[in-house]
This record gives C-alpha cells, structure tokens and sequence, in this order.
C-alpha cells in the first residue's frame, strides 16, 4: 500500500468546512484505490497569525516541504485587513508559492453543461469551453525586485515595483505549457504586452523559440487586452493559454465567469521535483465561514488535481470527479448554485452525498 | 461664429474611410450651431513610417499641440508588425499621448438597447449598463524607468519594465474621475492591486485621500483580478472605475465586450489645459481597410466627445449623437452589427444616413 504525505492548510472563513470534505472523500477513494493518505494539518493565512504571529510560520513551510503535496482551502478576512502588507494572509500565499518554487499555476475553466446557465454569458457562447490557464507564478511583477516607496526630488511620495523575467524563467513555464497543450487540443496562445513592454519581448521571443522544440503544438499571441475580450467574445478559440504571473491572475478569474461558478474551480500549482499546491480558485468567503452552506466541490476538484497532476494517480482524481459529476447529475446543489428543480444542500450534506456517490 | 482648430490624424486601415464621415458631419453640425471647423491633416502610424520614416513626425506633433483638439482614427497594421518596437506604429500614439501629456484616458461602455442582444453576455446582465472607465495614460508601466533589457550574472537574457506612479499622478487623475462621478451616478470604484504591489498600496491612499474632497460620490476599492471577474458577473454595480494605465487597458477592453459592438465605442484623451485627442477604442482593422464596410460610428461618436470634453460644446455633440441613435432606430447598421431585418449599409453610406439624420 503506497503512503502519500498531505499538508492540509485549511486556512481560513470556509477553508476548514471545505477541507474536511476533501479530506474524507481522499480517504475513502485511496482506500478503494490502496493508497494511504497520511494528513498533517498545518497553519496558514489568518488562522496563523492569530497563532504565531506570522501567515506563514516556519513549521508549516517545513510540513509542505517534507510532504508530496499541499492541500490548501483558503486564506484571508476582514479581521486581517488592516494589517501592513508584509503581516497580512495574503503574504503567506505569496510566500509559501515562493518557498516551494511553484512556479506553474494550472487554472482550468472547464463549463459544465449542468451549469453552462448559471453562467451570465449566452449558454451558446460558453457550451463546450474548456480552457487551461497556464500561469507563471513566483516571479513577474509579484516578486521584481526592486520594489517599494521612495521620495522624488520634489518631496513626493513614489510607490514602484519591477514586472521582470529572465530566459530560464521563461523556459520552463513554455515547457510546462507545450506539454499540457500536447496532451490536450494542441493549441497554445501566450499572452503579453509585446507591444509595449520589454519584458513582453522576451516572454514572446523566448516561447516562441521553445515551440521549435514543439512542432506538433499550434502557437499563436495575444496582446493581453485582446485576450481579455476574446475570452468573452469568442472562448472557444481558446485551448490552453501561458502567460506571465498577474496577466495570468486577471485573465484566470475573467475566464472563471464563463463558468458561471467559481465555487466549482480548482487549480494546482506544480514545481519541477518538491511538492505541488492544489486550492480551489475561490477565496475565504468570510461572511459565510462556519456557516456549513459553502459549496466543497472546488476544494474536492483540487484534491482531484493533487491526485492527478501532483501524486500521479489519476485512478483516485476519477473517483473524486466521478463523484461530483454524480452528485450534480441527481441534481444536488449547494447554496450558490441552487436553481429551481434542484435539491439545495449544505457543505457537510454534499460531503456525505459525495461519500454515497464514490 | 466660433472657430475650432482640430488636427485630423486617419492613420492607418479603416482609418481614413471613417475619418471622413465624421469630418463631413463635424461640418455640418458646425454650421447649425455657428462653429467654423478648420481641420488639419497630420500624419501617425504606418502612413507616417511609409512618408516619413517616424511614427510621429515633429511636424505631426506641432500642428496636434496647436490645434484645439485632435480626432484620430486609428493606427497599424501587418506591414509594420515586424519593425523594431522604436518604429512601430503604436509608438507614434504612445509619443503622441506623452507628446500632449494626455493623463486621463475616458472610456464609456454603454450599452444601447438596440444592440444588446449582440453581446455574448446575456440581455438581462448587460440591458442599462453605463461604465465610464477613467484610465490614467502617460504613466504607470507604459512609460515607467527603468526598463529594457541586461544580462543577469548567469549569462542569461533578463527583460524589465517598472510600474511607477507619484503621488501627484495619482491625484489628478483621481480629481477627473472625482469630478465625472460628481456629474453621473456618484460611485467611483478605484481598481488596483494593493494586496501584492507596493505601487497600488499607494494607489489606494492617494485615492482615498482625494476622496474626502468629494463627500457625495461613494468611493469603493476592488483588486483587479475581481474588477475584471465583477465587470462579467454584475456589470450594473459599477457606474465610474479609476485605475492605472495596464489595468485600465484591459478592463476597458473587457468592458468594451458588454456592449456587443467594439465598432460603437469612442474614447477620450485629455489633459490639464492643451488638446486632447479623441479615437474610437477599435483598431485601424486592416483586413477590411479600403473596403467601404467599416462602422463609422465609434468614430462620430469620438468626434461627438471631442465637442463635449474637449471643446465644450455640448450642441454640437448632441447632434452627432442624436445622428447615430436615429441612423439605428432606422434600421441602418454596418456589416459588423447586421442582423436579420436591419438594413445593412457599407462606411460611405452610413455617412450619407447620418448626414440626413442631423
Ligand atoms: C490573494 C492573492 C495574493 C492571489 C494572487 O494575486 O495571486 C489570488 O488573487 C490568486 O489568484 O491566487
Ligand atoms: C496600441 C496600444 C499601444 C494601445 C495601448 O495599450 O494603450 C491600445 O491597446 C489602447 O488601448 O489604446
């Protein structure tokens, strides 16, 4: 029986209740499957400094980095906002990404035809769309150096920070990118501001010499505010899209809305050897926190990817997909999904119908 | 009888045919009110490389920053796409927005109800949406230093671009979207990034101290990768948007798509005191350049913000508005808006419907 080490960041707001989900779902379909999953819970975002002090305490940088993966729900609330930039929960995503070398943030936006409605886009427009996100996530302008404040010759205050990649950086996000392409339409659209900005050449010129290495891959460009219109406007074109850390995270959460639910995404985060971290594409959703009306199927989707793209053992991810796919099939629905002629049910009661549905 | 300078720069594309119509229409709603207008050609973008050699001839410059105001068409094309990013076309309209210190970039999303349908949103999310996207444009990343290229200790290609703003950049910027909330539905949501970039945080506080100044408008803070998900998913919560020049070129480019038709959308470009220039938000479309199917009315509609924000003369715009909505009431759309029972009519046509609509 194979044994798989599992952080658990629950976090914060609704991070615990969803967690939970995943992590009984896990259990029952690694049995099936004869792998055991071993669980260490560990401290993140606002639930870890109201701990320690910190959003990130060492102990739990040290939990990710012995274990083969990083379960995490979410992080952040109100309570925390207030805080100065470098003690807020925020900063303990940033940090535990760049702690782990995450670079490779893979947000699929795959439309559902049992939701394709609930989309605020025309059901023709959305029906069928299936686009992966491929996302450059430890450097770019979240991490250029340098940044901060500083006084002009006029007594002014000046806020800056450096939107900055090198070739190897580039390199390995474009593989990461060509290769999923490869397994999934063969089409690949970067995305930049080449027109504009040097930094957007290099990212251009770079993945354009690594798709020599690709010839089976189609590859094409976009500058970043055509590619937010076409997402909307035409988002079938699309296959999967690589593009630089906040281009990335503003196009990510655009393509999220031609799903019509966020609280249905996952997204993974690989490196090349140490662990991956797997998190729904929603937040903490503070104000329904503890509330047991969340909606789990996102966090159980990415403990699907953890499986799949983190632990190599898509048999177990299809036991999880199979059960969300059955479950929504009898019509179960959570709260923010909740139409007419279907069954609304809360967060533990969609764990328990996932459970029956494995 | 009132006389108005305005420098007429076609570019490139489709640029000429619709200059045309909104000058032959600027002439007669002139003439109504007493306002002579003496238009000057200039050169900008291919058509400027081709004759001069520059993007934005010296000569181009003087006659923009003597005239009272400047109506652009639209720039680029294919056979310019592989100079060096100095000679491109887009670096004669970047030159030119600098050249003139137009600060305050206005982009309204409107949605007409005879063209609601043509969005890919649906009917019922976009019917009554009315967005004013204040977009700061001679600063932020687009101009930031330093920026370029070096050679990092490893040997390797590193390329960068810095995103910078000043408090006094912020501040008026911040003054013009204060004040156009004042004069449309009070509510002005500032877009930026402060849970990561130090550039934003400043942002913010800026924003938010120019806001005391204006008690009747309600300011509101949203990051931008859940502005670019809220302008899908609600676009009726927003009524004016204040953000810096990337994240204004995207979001305005995703507000754009609610309106169905990027063929019906102006922009204006203004400064402190000289002249601002005033374009349609669609490019020079070279596919169909020379053609005579283009729409013409992002372009009178420019011209009509021209006479209003740029020139203050309300009754001439009026008459240019009122021009589009009675050519649309008549059934008259180009072939980018044809549907099944409107009237379809090429660029020169469409002028002469307007012409008789004034
Ligand atoms: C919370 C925030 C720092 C984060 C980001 O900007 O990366 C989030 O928006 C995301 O996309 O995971
Ligand atoms: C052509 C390009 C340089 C320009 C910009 O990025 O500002 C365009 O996209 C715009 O929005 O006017």
């Amino acid at each position: 029986c194979r044994v798989c080490k599992i952080a658990v960041l629950s976090g914060d707001g609704i991070g615990p209740e969803i967690s939970r989900v995943a992590v009984d779902l896990l259990k029952v379909a690694g049995d099936i499957e004869g792998v055991n999953f071993d669980f260490t819970d560990a401290l993140i975002g606002g639930a870890a400094i109201d701990a320690t002090g910190s959003p990130l305490p060492e102990e739990t940088l040290q939990i990710c980095r012995t274990s083969d993966a990083v379960l995490l729900a979410a992080i952040g609330g109100y309570k925390w906002d207030a805080l100065p930039p470098e003690q807020r929960p925020e900063k303990g995503l940033l940090n535990l990404r760049a702690g782990l070398g995450t670079f490779a943030n893979l947000r699929p936006a795959v439309v559902l035809s049992h939701l394709a409605d609930a989309s605020t886009l025309k059901r023709e427009v959305v029906d069928g769309v299936d686009i992966m996100i491929v996302r450059e996530l430890v450097g770019g302008i979240y991490f250029g150096q340098p940044r901060g404040f500083r006084t002009n010759e006029q007594g002014q205050k000046v806020g800056f920070n450096t939107m900055v990649y090198s070739e190897p950086e580039i390199e390995r996000i474009a593989h990461v990118a060509f290769q999923l392409a490869q397994k999934r339409q063969k089409r690949l659209c970067s995305v930049e501001k080449s027109n504009v900005l040097e930094v957007s050449m290099l990212w251009k010129e770079v993945v354009t010499r690594i798709g020599g290495q690709y010839p089976d891959v189609e590859l094409s460009h976009m500058y970043v505010d055509n590619a937010a219109m076409q997402i909307i406007r035409n988002p079938r074109f699309f296959d999967t899209i690589v593009t630089g850390n906040i281009f990335g995270d503003i196009l990510s959460d655009t393509a999220s809305m031609l799903t019509g639910s966020l609280g249905m995404l996952p997204s993974a985060s690989t490196s090349d050897d140490g662990p991956g971290i797997f998190e729904p594409v929603h937040g903490s959703a503070p104000d329904i926190g503890g509330q047991d009306i969340a909606n789990p199927l996102a966090m159980v989707l990415s403990a699907a990817m953890m499986c799949r793209y983190g632990l190599n053992m898509p048999q177990v991810a299809e036991h999880l997909e199979k059960a969300v796919t059955s479950a929504l099939d009898q019509g179960y629905r959570t709260a923010d999904l909740f139409s007419e002629g279907t069954q609304k049910v809360g967060c533990s009661e969609m764990g328990r119908v996932l459970l029956k549905c494995i």
